[in-house]
C-alpha cells in the first residue's frame, strides 16, 4: 500500500534520504494555465507585439522560480538544475494562457517539483502583470506531463 | 479602457511607481485546491493523527511563502507583511484539499499576489509530500476572493 | 495565562496580525559565546594581528544574518532594520569568542529575533573558521539582554 | 600545529578549494536546547495535543534552515543535501527543548555546519513561538554530535 | 573631513543607524554599460526583433537585482523599493548596451545601491547571455547620475 | 557564425541544456576596479590600520555574491562552486582599488560569472561603503581575464 514517504516512523515531516539513489538523469514536463476573459487575452496577445511582452516577463521569471524550488518547497531537495524552458502560449480554447515548463537535472531525485514551480511562478506572474485589467482570473489546471529517469521510471499524463 | 501597467509607454516591462499612493490597511483572501483521489485523500486525513501533519506542514510553507513573493514574481513590490495565515481543509467533494490564505499589511500596495502565492506554494507543498502515492494530482482553480484597502477599493469574488 | 500566540484557536500555526499595533521605535540586544579550548582562543586572537580576522568576518555574517531573520524563522514579521552591530570579543574565562548583537527598527513589532539571530549567526561563522583546530566547541548561553519600544515595554534580562 | 585554513597566507578570508577532495558520502549529526521554565515547557507538551506544535514548526524550519546554510556562512561551500531530519524532545532535566538534527550529503565537504545550522534555526524558531509567554529562555549547548565521511575520518563528540 | 561612516570609533563595520532620520521621498538614478565589437552588438540589435530579447531579458534582472540589494551588500539597509526601471539601449559608438536604472522609495536612506545594483546585474546579464559570441566584452563606467531626498540633499553627476 | 545560445529556435529565452557536458574541474578569474579620488583612497589605505577594513568588507561580499550568482543571473546554471577567493588591492595609477576573482567548480559549466558577479558584488560593496566620502565613483574595467576547463578550451584575456 501507498505510504507517505516524507514522513518518519513516528510520523514526522522529514527530508527523505536519497544518498543511496542513483545519480541519473533525469527530465519533468509539468503544464497549467491562467484563465481569463476574451478582452484580457486580446490585452495580451496584441499588446506582444507593440504594448509589452506577458509572456517574455512570465516565462523568465517561470525560469527563475524553478532554481529557487527548494527554498519554497520545505521537504524537497535541492539539485543543481542542468537545464529549464518554460513556453506560454495564448490559447482562445480558454480564453487565457498556457504554460508549460520542462526541467532537466543530473542527480538522485526527479525534477517534477522544478517543473511544477516553473509553471506556478509564470502563472502567478501572468496573474500580476494583468491583474489591473482583470481581477477574477483562474490559474488552473497544474499538473505533471511527464517524468523519465530514475527508479521509479516513466510517467505520462493519462 | 484598461491598460497593462505593468509596461511603460515603449513597452517596456517596469515596476509601477507606487511612491504616491496612499499608506493604508490593506487586505487579501486567495484560495485554490489539490484535487485528487478518494484514497489519496484518505491517506492524508487517517495521517493526520497518526503519522505525519501534511495540512500542517503545506500550511507553513504557505506562511513562508507569502514572504518570498517579490522574490519570485518580477515586477511585484516589496512590502512587509503584517499578518499571514493560510488555512488546508479537507474537501470530500473534490476530493481533495482546499487552501485559502489571508494577508494583511500596512503599505503602498495591495497583498493580492502575497495571498496567491501563499496559495500556490502551499498547494505545491502538498503535492510534494503526497506525489509519492499520487502523480496525477491537480492543483486547480487558484483565485482571489477578496482585496480590501487602497484606491482601488473592495472586491470581492463573484 | 500565558498563551502561545503563534497559534490560533484551532491550534494552527499563523503569523501573528500586527496590523493595528503603533509604528515605534524598537531596539533589541542579544548575546551568545562560542567555548573552545584556550589554544584554539590564542589561535584566534594571535591571528587577529597577523593571521587573518575571525572577528570581523562574524561580525559581518552576524549583520547580513539580522537580515535574513524573516527568511528562516517561519512566523517572525518582515521588517525593515534600521541598525545593526555586532561585536566579538576574546574572553578568557570562557575561553572563548562572547557575541553581542544590537538591532534597531522603526516598526510594529520587535526586533528580538534580529538580535537573536544575528549572535546565533556570528557563532555559527566562528565555528566554521575555526573547526579544522577543534571540533568539540560549543556555542552557548545564546539569550536577551534587552528589549525596548512596543506596548509590552522595556525588558531587560535579569 | 593546527592553523585557520580559512584564512589565506597573507591573513585574508576565502573560501578553502576542495576542488580536489574526493567525493564521498558524508553524515554530521549536531545537537542543541533551548531552555525554560518548568511552566513554559507545560505549555508546549500539553499545547501539541489540543493548541499547536510548537516542535513541528522547529523541525520544519530547521530542515529549511540547513538547506540555506552556504547563504548564512560566509565561507561555507554550498552543496545539495540529500537528507535532513531533525528532532525537537521535551526534556524535563533542562527544563526545555532538546534539538538534534541528521544531515547528509555526497560530496566534497562535510556537512557539519548545515547540521549546526539546523539544529541553530529550529531553536530560533522555539524561541520566537514562546518568547511572548517566557522572555528568558536561553538557547545553549549546540554542537557536534558526530561527523563522518571525509579525509578527516570520524568524530564523534566525547 | 570626511569619515568612513560604515566604521565605529573601534573601526569595526557596523550598519549605520538610521532609526532617527525622517522618512522621505528619495530616487536614484545609476547607469553604466558593457562595451562589445559591433559584430557582437549587431547580433543583439538584429536578434530583437526577431532571434530573441537580450535588452529585456537584462531588464528584467536589473529590476530584480534592485530588489537583492541589501542582500548581496553587507552594511546596506533593506527599505522596500516603491519603482524600479531599467532601460538598455544600444550604443554604436561604444559600441554595446547602455544601461540606465532608476529607483525610488519612501524612507529612511537613499536607493543609490538599489540603483547601481540593478545596473550591475543587468550588465551581468547583457554578458551571460552574449559570453557565447565574445569572451571579451567589458563592463564599464557604472556610476551614479543622480540622486535626491534625504539630509544629504540633490546630488547630479557633473 | 555566433549564435545567441540562450535563445531558442523560436527566439524565447531558455536556459541552455547542459545535461550532456562532461563533469569536468573548471576555473574562472575576473577582474575590475573601483576609481576615485586619491584623498578617498588614502581614506581607506590609512584606515585599514586603524579605522576599519575596508578592503575586508568588500572581499566577504564578492564570495558571498559568487554564490548568489544563479539567484541574480536568470539563465545562468546553479552549481557548487569549491573554491572562491577575491583579493582587493590598493592602486594608486587609477587610483583606487583593484578586485580580482578567483572561482572553481567541478561541474557542467564554466564558472566565469560567478568570478564576474563576486568582482561586481565587492565592487559595489567598496561603493557604498566609501559613498558618503564621496559619490563620483565609478566602478569600471570588469572583465575575464582567465576561463578554463570545459569543451571550448582555455580563454586568457588578450
Amino acid at each position: 500500500m501507498a505510504e507517505l514517504t516524507h514522513f518518519d516512523a513516528k510520523g514526522d515531516a522529514h527530508m527523505v534520504d536519497v544518498s543511496d539513489k542513483a545519480v541519473t538523469s533525469r527530465t519533468a514536463v509539468a503544464e497549467g494555465c491562467v484563465i481569463m476573459s476574451p478582452e484580457t487575452l486580446a490585452l495580451i496577445t496584441e499588446g506582444r507585439a507593440k504594448k509589452g511582452d506577458v509572456a517574455g516577463v512570465a516565462r523568465l521569471a517561470g525560469i527563475m522560480g524553478a532554481k529557487r524550488t527548494s527554498d519554497l518547497i520545505p521537504l524537497c531537495h535541492p539539485l543543481p538544475v542542468t537545464k529549464v524552458s518554460v513556453d506560454v502560449t495564448p490559447d482562445d480554447s480558454l480564453p487565457g494562457l498556457r504554460v508549460q515548463a520542462t526541467v532537466k537535472t543530473t542527480g538522485q531525485t526527479g525534477v517534477e517539483m522544478e517543473a511544477l514551480t516553473a509553471v506556478s511562478t509564470a502563472c502567478l506572474t501572468v496573474y500580476d502583470m494583468v491583474k489591473a485589467a482583470q481581477k477574477d482570473m483562474v490559474i488552473s489546471d497544474i499538473h505533471l506531463l511527464l517524468k523519465e529517469g530514475g527508479k521509479s521510471g516513466r510517467y505520462e499524463a493519462p
